[in-house]
């Protein structure tokens, strides 16, 4: 039996909500390991609805992407890693909202690829969350088309206060994590954020009822979710950039433009990890790494593009990334949830 | 029982290996709805055997990925799809290779992404492949680190002539095909062109026992292959893109520079494929892509770099892309591999 | 004869020194229509001075680049537009100092195009400075190859407090300006920002020499500087990105990756300012731009590139940007300076 | 006075137009030394002669951009750099035109840079040429704008046929050459590429009676154009990338996708010429570029993009680039037009 050093639950307060990383004074403290329970907003701040509620209409910038937070991890230094892994993610409504919003997305211009042409049409996608079959459903705008997705809720936007004091708006992806829409950061993954700042100042928000690989037309199935996380730190392990681990996978992420920039940090964090862990030359493991790796794109709408490089742990022996951390804290989330 | 309209083998002479798309006469004239068997050499042209063997010493430009072909399919027009089912893959010898090559590869300088650097240092890996037992063997070559890896065969490089006349060589990927070197161009997989010439002139190289997405450092797991494949046309269905289908999957291919570019392309040719295929409204289609599909990277070192798009064919319901072909095809191979 | 608003000097206080555009209160506020005299320490904080001061030992992260400021101007307001016009740019020493920096620079690896390589060497070249003669001297660090190239003093950084609440270190180029590291930022040159918070809150730094287009190497000829500035509002006048005027040219600027982006945002601001001063269609400005514009680079090395697009000023007949603030303030900082 | 080999005129015969680089006979072949006359018809084959000739109706993929030759120098080899100077470049016609083309230009949505956006619309510009004057003139479509702009003949597209056997539309740029469309292109300026077949096989095309840097909308005041070269051999000198030499400046070029990258090269190129025509250590040419260099944009647009790298002679000293050709190559070139 695992037993947390404290389990917090943070008050859900729209007023609290931040929609920057860096700045700001803490909404709760917390010891490592412990498990903290919060509520985020969707992207929209809840604002979108229906299909009338057009976001360029309805929401107001920058009050866009509210995170939860931020939440202070006692003893967190520069120079640490802050583990945190996402105990249970779970819709807080029985519905998601999806959009275009003029100039933004994959296939449109936008203010940085910057075009002569009128904005696409800006329209809203309702999408029913039926949790207990697992489901959200796409409904056409146009005609009668319907299909049930599964539903795979996940968090586009985790970070903490950048580095060199900062201040970056929520719907920016980075090395202090931020808005990185990876479809990747699931319940049952640990996320591993390098701490700028003393405390790290974890936020959360931007939940995701499903997203593809890309988050093509610039928004995923948006949603309000309860979330459970449980955090620690591991004293001196910095990393370049965020890096996941599930059960399954070691992951690095590259946050970047062009995108194939993007995807050169994620594999040469992915190359430099694996080296350390198996003790292996860098040519080897980038040997290694170009045979045994997967690179999905996570974001390529963001004001950085994010990609994603995962290698399975099972090429990995017996070795262990950051000691543990993440089983030690997923049996931590567990047995909390086996005792609500 | 499915009776292919003909059985073909190709030669394997090394005297007639292409290396480029586009010019040359076809080794073999098949006509539609054929079986055709042939073998393939590895991208050094099977002269990289040994750690001593390094290419830039061994292999001559522009003697590089050799590939099998051109085959001239009967009755092929500029306009239609030229459909090639990919039957059987499998390795024609124990052993493959792989290599940094200088500046060449994703996380080093290249005649391209000009540097000041020294080139990476030039090594071999060879992977011993145990075909029984499904594996291909990584070996470090400082310290004694070893681990078997999935075989996953696949063809890196497959195409047809190219429009406008052009003639390019085996090594770049583009709208003909060529090098895109994805690891989705496995067995099971139907792979559609566009044709540009009379008798489409499909040429296949490039075996890997299997390859990472993104091809990091440049080469695959590089070895030569016996290969089944069964083509066919569809009049007048030329795609845009390279597509592939399987059993599971609906894929785009985009290949371009940068790396965000060969996505969307990738992405609109998916978003116009089901539009088409659901009859849904370019935004719906967009809308579900976005939420449905997956995106992993093929290639990011290439002439041109290459990013799937994925859509499960789940979400199509009763739909079937070009009438069914892949269908057809899969069920003429597998009786064809049954008689064997 | 035309009298300022003000005339005031800002004191030259290191204590004082900003790191960052946004937060920070200002070090003093002035008038529209005012003079102010100003001193900024080089990119370096003046630590660097000889062969053996390399940068990454004598310079502490984050504390790099320096800049004067923030200076309130009263009465700005977010949509206005902020005009500071560069008076007079003098070195304030007879020697400037550049170096490469590791894994900095336009022809290197760096933290985001990130690869295998180590770094190229750190290194330093001091260039004396010769006001009168009107050159600064390079002198090769192996060899005794040395040249005098023309002075032409300029400064990298200049502009406001960001949108949204951000606080952006000084080394980032972007909409707000900071670290655009144009050649043509010289005396004799009016730049315009959005303003985005009450005050505008402007900050100057990083003089340079000289630097050729690109900023190649990642570091001009920088040096300290006297310069003298003449600042007016354009209510309600705020562009969408920094544009730049002087007697001859009109010019935007644009700050992304890819450098393309950077091209295109550049590119389309001017077709858009074109459109409006000649109340020209849009696709008629396109084509004016197309036929008589100029592009070149500024810098291809920050954590934005940033090009710039140039319009001659012939091609708009009488039509005057904003009013004729430029030839405005010109006359005003001609006065000023006649009467030191 | 200096006596060219020969002076040839090759035939003007539409029928003998090239549309690649790469394959095809020669029209002519030439001594090393000669004086060479043509005539070149505009990118639209001469079928856009006014507002209602829209290029996708009158132009008939893949004819467009047809280049005059191949012209075969002999005894140029594999290795060597063949130098072409223009001695004149002179429009043929007094009027020229430009366009916007469906799906080609920077500010818009292309095939590459693939978005859902409908195309922009298709417009077509007619200049009128004042040869005399040394004008051409806009006008705009919509009201009555109209302005002389300054005449700056020069060649889009001059080149020569690619190396590994490749044939690549007239369209393309790339280290052949091609469709480069820089406005350095212009009379007096010598071009060096590195020949990959026998007798280089040069071609030209594509005449600008001006054009912006970056050329925006994707075309330029296209015309006909009477031009004289003089071609000579540097037996071994073959540059890695075209390079251009005019009276006050060197010039490297670079052809690639992202635009830093066609930067890279460009610079990576010019940094090396610096470096042997000084005897300079690496680093310090980097440096010397670094501060002394510029760095236009030539095309933004075409299938690859493409970078100047510019750096003034003065401070070469009397160092010579290829020893001199290009002053030779312009003597001579006075002397014949001199005698005509």
């Amino acid at each position: 039996m695992n037993t947390p050093a404290q389990v917090i639950s943070v008050p859900d307060d729209p007023e609290r909500y931040a929609y920057s990383f860096g700045g700001g004074s803490p909404v709760v403290t917390v010891e490592p390991g412990s498990i903290v329970e919060l509520t985020t907003e969707d992207c929209f701040g809840g604002r979108v609805r229906g299909a009338d509620d057009l976001p360029s209409r309805v929401c107001t910038f920058p009050y866009l992407n509210p995170v939860t937070g931020p939440i202070a991890v006692a003893g967190a230094e520069p120079g640490d890693a802050l583990a945190v892994h996402f105990v249970d993610i779970s819709p807080a409504r029985d519905w998601g909202v999806s959009s275009t919003f003029p100039h933004f997305g994959a296939l449109t211009a936008t203010h940085t690829t910057a075009m002569l042409h009128p904005a696409l049409e800006e329209r809203v996608w309702v999408y029913a969350i039926d949790a207990k079959a697992g489901t959200c459903r796409f409904e056409a705008t146009r005609g009668d088309f319907a299909v049930d997705l599964p539903l795979d809720p996940m968090h586009g936007t985790v970070g903490v206060a950048p580095a060199a004091g900062e201040r970056l708006t929520s719907i920016s992806p980075g090395v202090h994590g931020g808005n990185m829409d990876t479809p990747e950061l699931r319940a049952g993954t640990t996320v591993y954020f390098g701490v700028n700042v003393e405390g790290a100042m974890l936020a959360i928000g931007d939940g995701h009822a499903r997203q593809g690989e890309g988050e093509v037309c610039g928004t995923a199935v948006e949603t309000a979710m309860h979330t459970v996380v449980a955090v620690d730190l591991v004293k001196g392990g910095a990393p370049a950039v965020p890096r996941l681990e599930n059960d399954d996978f070691l992951l690095s992420t590259g946050h970047a433009r062009p995108l194939e920039d993007a995807f050169r940090i994620s594999q040469h964090d992915l190359v430099q990890w694996t080296a350390e862990l198996l003790g292996l030359d860098r040519l080897d493991a980038y040997q290694l790494v170009s045979q045994a790796g997967l690179a999905p794109a996570a974001n390529v709408c963001d004001t950085q593009y994010t990609m994603v490089a995962k290698l399975p742990k099972r090429v990995l022996g017996t070795a262990r990334a950051y000691d543990g951390v993440h089983e030690r804290l997923r049996a931590l989330g567990a047995d909390h949830l086996r005792q609500r």
